[in-house]
């Protein structure tokens, strides 16, 4: 295994941008925010990157080139993100979420596996190039935004805006889980995401459940019944029309999967249940990877306290997404899942359906030469396992808008875990996935620099 | 109309009393609640009675006894409570729930109609009789506990306990609402309570919507699951058996019901609905007074905050309770709610079941002498209108406990309003319910000395 001179430094470096909370989607974050763009772009200019912080409708960009390489060699757009997704249930963290811990031979924070872990993987991994040969093996652009958690909203004017700046052979992007730990993979294809708010409103004010019980109408209760309609228990979306532009998997690729090192039996484990219901006729993996499924992420209305409350509330509201799959298109979805709310006949209640954030899903050519290069880099820093295809059941926004701006391809390196706890409570980054990442940026960068 | 001397001190004191966060559901509300309870024992002892304070295994008891009207004189229980139910949604409030307020003739704090306001009524009626006659027409003995909105679990084993001490002609309360301004009624009958807590589990721990969704179950889901196998849209409740010991309602109460001052198209505006959906086949006050009904109190699961996360949660929760009628027992009745909701198939998930609390419905005789003597004060009050007799939807959990240990007839006579908010934001106790109370109070115990 190749010696990483800078390890100790880019682990302390690490821990010190995860202790800032810049949790985008938080407005009395922004300062904190901010904070965070500036650290990562006092680090690149450090480096001796011509690096700056631009302004965009919501939180800055960060964007740096190192383009010393000559023009006959590549140039590699790096892509990641600074912002973090919020904290709650703060309650279930064993350390607090911006007071990274070392412990088991992972760094917990919020944010070190998604998405700060894995661009300080990159930072390191060039910067060691820098220490080893005073330069890098290809030019280098790097676009870190601080929007990716809510949806990367001013992401696509900002990269249509600044194509020519932008402009390179391949992008890279390390901001998911590869398939189990030693298990060098990657990832061919994302899942697209339409997400929506439907608040239900009753009766003007909350009212005494039992003066009014049997007489005014429960938005909680209208709110099950919208939910039900929604999906049944197995997992299958009941929305008309919501499969019909689904691509299905081709037989290699489901091949492939097959012989993932994957049994229900670990996933079960892992997570703490004992049934994994889902889709009839489908494998879990093609659940995850290869259908749309439709989630219910959060919940409210009505008394939550300690205790009771006979109360027949006045609102309710929960937050619901959709997952999608090539060639599902997010706005259009959209737009049968409002109708078919919209279309239930539920009296004594008014409802809205709102439209907070979409993404489209997207698929990577796995034979092009900067997927091989990729696999090349795999290959060394995992030199006794064959790397593998897989595709990832979350969301990258941006991915399609490079792929379709800049005309270039982009890979999914990811060197997280998928038991990180990306979102939920005690996020991590192991120490060896963060080790192996660096390593393998070493060797992709140099593999990438074959490409032209 | 009367002249009450001391109305404008009534209300100052009312006020005070209000001010007092007696919340008893909130434990840090504790020391709090004992000042409600202090600061009544202190007024009745000034009056002249004989007062303490009881303690009980949860919040004290406030008992007084004024017994100077001899042997032949009947002796009269007032019952009350002086715990309030907690406030939220805050934001709702115009002015402070514990900061009263007095506009557009009203007194606006929480607590001012459940039950602060109308035990005062009757506080400010004795000081009246005092003051004018240096004595009260009957024996009295004043009840008034810190636990009525919490299911009063210490209020049953009390009354058993001190049954001698409490022995009476008849009970007398007023905690709850006439049936509309100026319309005066009494109750004859009240619903019962069955109060559950449903806690959905599914993985350990939150779990990122993209990497699990699809194969790990959604325990918000599962909860919808549960609540639309309890009710339908139109308010049936769809537990097995749970309609088999409903008593149906006379002919000549029904007959009663239709004269009432009632509008389905009032109510509407009043709680600003544009249907009032309900169990088919019954009038609405059919279905608020003698229909068994299933309310969802509150929910909730997952992310609530502004904006998305993109979580697929690990656990969910809902208070659910039934309003119930003679003769269904709540105990019963909570052992088929919890039976169906465990024989439902939710793969994936963990499902508990908790009773929170139970009250008995109950029925009062309305040709009763004690009612015949309450019904004549009601006619002294308001010289120009018949009084009614009506039911209540909520729940008086004592009401059955009193008649069934004391063996005394329990007269149901309300001061409050439909519309005063109790248990919502901006709950308030009118200027002139607060006068008429006094005034009827004033009548109810001449009347009542009549009785033997």
């Amino acid at each position: 295994m190749l010696t990483i001179m800078n390890f100790e430094k880019a682990k302390q470096e690490l821990l010190e941008w995860l202790a800032i909370p810049s949790i985008s989607t938080l407005s009395e974050r922004n300062t904190d925010t901010r904070l965070a763009a500036e650290y990562l772009h006092q680090k690149l200019t450090s480096l001796g990157f011509s690096s700056s912080i631009l302004e965009t409708a919501g939180h800055p960009v960060v964007f740096a080139e190192h383009s010393k390489a000559g023009e006959s060699t590549p140039t590699v757009l790096l892509y990641g993100h600074y912002d973090v997704q919020p904290t709650d249930p703060d309650d279930e963290w064993i350390t607090q979420p911006f007071s990274p811990a070392i412990r088991d031979a992972a760094i917990y924070a919020r944010g070190s596996t998604d998405d700060k872990g894995q661009v300080w993987a990159h930072v390191a991994a060039l910067e060691h190039h820098l220490i080893t040969n005073g330069t890098l093996p290809v030019n280098v652009k790097i676009l870190i935004e601080g929007e990716e958690e809510i949806g990367s909203p001013n992401l696509k004017p900002f990269v249509l805006e600044q194509a020519k700046k932008l402009a390179c052979d391949v992008v890279v992007i390390s901001d998911g889980s590869m398939f189990a730990p030693s298990v060098p993979t990657l990832t061919t294809g994302l899942r697209g995401l339409c997400y929506l708010e439907v608040l239900v409103q009753g009766a003007k004010q909350d009212l005494h459940s039992g003066g009014y019980g049997g007489a005014v109408a429960n938005p909680i209760q209208a709110l099950a019944q919208i939910i039900q309609s929604l999906r049944n228990g197995n997992g299958e979306i009941l929305i008309p029309g919501i499969y019909k532009d689904v691509r299905a998997v081709s037989a290699v690729e489901l091949e492939g999967w097959k012989n993932l090192p994957f049994t229900e039996t670990a996933l079960m484990q892992s997570v703490g249940v004992t049934a994994l219901p889902g889709e009839p006729g489908y494998s879990v993996l093609e659940r995850l990877w290869a259908r749309p499924t439709l989630e219910i992420n959060g919940i409210w209305g009505g008394f939550q306290g300690e205790g009771q409350k006979t109360v027949l509330p006045a609102k309710a509201g929960a937050k619901i997404s959709l997952r999608l799959v090539p060639d599902q298109q997010p706005d259009e979805i959209f737009t049968l899942v409002k109708n078919h709310i919209e279309s239930l006949e539920l009296p004594g209640v008014t409802v809205q359906v709102k439209k907070l954030h979409t993404g489209n899903p997207a698929l990577v050519d796995a034979t092009s030469p900067a997927a091989q290069a990729a696999i090349a880099a795999l290959a060394r820093a995992y030199p006794n396992t064959k790397p593998s295809f897989v595709r990832g059941g979350g969301t990258i926004p941006v991915v399609s808008v490079f792929s379709e701006v800049l005309n270039a391809p982009v890979l999914l390196v990811d060197y997280g875990l998928p038991d990180d706890g990306a979102h939920g409570p005690n996020e991590r980054f192991t120490l060896e996935c963060f080790e192996k990442g660096i390593e393998t940026s070493i060797y992709l960068y140099e593999e990438l620099a074959k490409l032209k």
